[in-house]
């Protein structure tokens, strides 16, 4: 479990990692480090949770199964995204770490 | 609603501002911008819910009650607050704005 949102940085920039910074029943929260990286062409997330996340460092955008445009968050900028709504991260930065805080509600 | 989390800080430096990003039934996600207010001397924080904090920018200190150490959080520095602790605010920065993410789950 993260003691701070900023230690401890993913030495391996290849894959985004995901950690813990709070697991109480019925709350998650994590942190998620990209560089980078994006959801396979095809692969879209469907969760049977609601999460809510806001990206604190760099920049990504999501795609939501159906919109035609892309929702773009760059830091400060957050998104609900409802359990079953389908979705894709299509793009985080390249020049540097991406740094979201995801809050889980299963 | 704040779309982002470091737009529209408040002017008003003389007092806490409290803004939500997100408020769905059994979660409220919420902005706190302290300009090195504190909780009064006796006052106590009780809350019938549970509380996540981070401190993103800036840096405080929270008092838990029956606890000789205070809790400092500098930038990244997060806390569980479940519902029930007393806790107070005993101080934030004075040299710039403190900003906080608030987790509720009422």
């Amino acid at each position: 479990m993260l003691k701070n949102l900023y230690a401890s940085m993913p030495a391996d920039t290849t894959r985004e990692a995901f950690d813990d910074l709070l697991a109480v029943p019925g709350l998650r929260i994590e942190r998620i480090v990209s560089h980078g990286q994006e959801s396979p062409p095809d692969f879209w997330y469907e969760q049977d949770g609601d999460e809510w996340v806001i990206v604190l460092r760099g920049r990504a955008a999501l795609e939501v199964h159906g919109e035609e445009t892309l929702v773009w968050l760059e830091a400060g900028d957050h998104y609900w995204i409802p359990a079953g709504l389908r979705h894709r991260v299509a793009s985080t930065a390249k020049d540097g770490p991406t740094i979201w805080l995801a809050v889980h509600r299963p």
